[in-house]
């Protein structure tokens, strides 16, 4: 049997029939249109699972379910999407609406929470019970791994990494001072570069070029940008004891020499009980949201 | 059946008789003396332990388990103390020296997940499925409970709440700057009111009974205390989103006035989706150690 994967974002939806070794065989994606209701978000998620099975040839038939990825507050219990902010949706009953026209089960999940599944299952992390994968982008998302399953806390809100390191510092757009996504996101880096007074390069890759070209006051700014992301890192390890933390997400595409300026920090930033710690690189990229939602499907069997 | 609990620590050891329902029908506590070798410490154990059914005419027959809690990073499986430096005590096989003379299962936690699992069994957090206990005091301690077990993380050692809130501030003990443990503990808020110029309160307790009294620079430094406290809360309930947080130790000793002030912060401190956390102080006081400790036989009944 196959599953479907749907990464829900802003941008695009994205789909994807994985098999149950967590191998993508098909994807397909459709740009996201803000709707006016419920319905007609679930027709276009509809119309794309229909649009890969018959480009594939894979009967729906052979599809045992679809699992879908939200960038938002989900009960994963009720099918329902609480909150998403990005896609303009609120108390909508995805996998109702999704289910009753293709009539497969529908799961749905955090999409943070799905990549650290894919992650912890089937990339970085796998043969891991315990792990925490970190998106670093836009924002900073993440997704708390135990006993193999995705923790989601007492009301499907866990893992939500908005944690105050500098008390008093940059504000987040979460209204806190000194939040860790303030810093450890993309524009994070690029406000402490304009802090040393450059304003010409405005997205982080392109300070990280311009770092690995040498330039000093780029390098300065991944340095500084290197270890408030290593604070938070480190808060998270002696909180959570994983064992290895995943780093993803646009900036992860830095590659080794990034992962070894962070393993190279960590020791100094958690407890000597905590130095047995990994991290790594997500392996998974833009797929891990496809994979980890079909996943939904393949762990509830 | 009936269990003992032991709570070892730095200046006792103490000893609980204690029944299935969390109810402790005798104890016990001797001073805790730093011995030479661990077979001296496993001896006072066992003769707590063997004082305790004597004093109280319970047979050691109907003492199904001992429980000890210790303060410092240990190996359940193991049965093994790796570190308690509060003790003297490293690489301990501690199960094994008192069970082989005792012949009762003995198990071993840290002793702030002892408390957490007492006060989320039989305490403020009973009825729960997740939740956390921070103990304030000397120092700062903290353990997590998930699906009603403590969550020892991948080496034994999750749940130490040293995160960084104030990055480039106050040194903890730690060795990292700007740690809630130095700012949530007795001693941050003794700083805090020396900052302010007042030299003679040395205790949280003199402080908070100062404020309680209507002394303006003690309720400055008390505001102060809190609102750090609460920031690294903030960041513990925005991570594990847990059912409720327990809040225990001397500090917790303020009573209701002391978790209304926390309450009020705690909207501001956490996302949306994180509001519906409970906060309540512990129900079990200094009692917690020896439960918790007597609980590690009955849940593994």
């Amino acid at each position: 049997m196959y599953h479907i994967g749907v990464d829900l974002g802003g941008t695009n939806i994205a789909a994807g029939i994985v098999d149950s070794t967590g191998k993508i065989l098909a994807k397909k994606s459709v740009l996201f249109v803000m709707r006016h209701n419920h319905e007609e978000l679930a027709e276009d998620i509809v119309n794309l699972c229909k649009d890969l099975v018959v480009e594939t040839s894979i009967s729906l038939e052979i599809i045992s379910s679809i699992g879908i990825g939200v960038p938002g507050v989900v009960s994963p219990k009720n099918g329902m999407v609480m909150l998403a902010g990005n896609l303009g949706v609120e108390d909508m009953p995805i996998s109702h609406l999704v289910g009753q026209v293709l009539k497969i089960p529908v799961f749905i999940e955090n999409d943070a929470n799905c990549a650290a599944l894919a992650e912890a299952t089937f990339g970085a992390a796998s043969g891991s019970r315990n792990s925490i994968t970190i998106t670093l982008g836009t924002g900073v998302g993440g997704g708390i791994i135990i006993d193999g399953k995705i923790y989601s806390g007492a009301f499907f809100g866990a893992g939500e990494m908005h944690q105050v390191i500098r008390g008093g510092g940059v504000l987040c757009q979460c209204g806190r001072q000194g939040c860790w996504e303030a810093y450890a996101s993309a524009g994070g880096l690029v406000r402490e570069l304009r802090q040393l007074g450059v304003t010409d390069k405005t997205t982080a890759k392109d300070i990280f070029d311009a770092a690995h070209s040498g330039d000093i006051l780029a390098q300065q700014a991944v340095d500084a940008y290197t270890e408030n992301l290593c604070i938070g890192l480190g808060n998270l390890v002696n909180i959570l004891q994983p064992e290895i933390c995943v780093i993803g997400g646009g900036i992860s595409g830095q590659g080794q020499g990034f992962i070894d300026s962070i393993k190279n920090r960590m020791p100094r930033m958690v407890l000597g009980v905590n130095r047995d710690t990994k991290y790594a690189i997500a392996a998974l990229g833009n797929d891990a949201g496809i994979i980890g939602a079909a996943m939904l499907g393949i762990s509830s069997e």
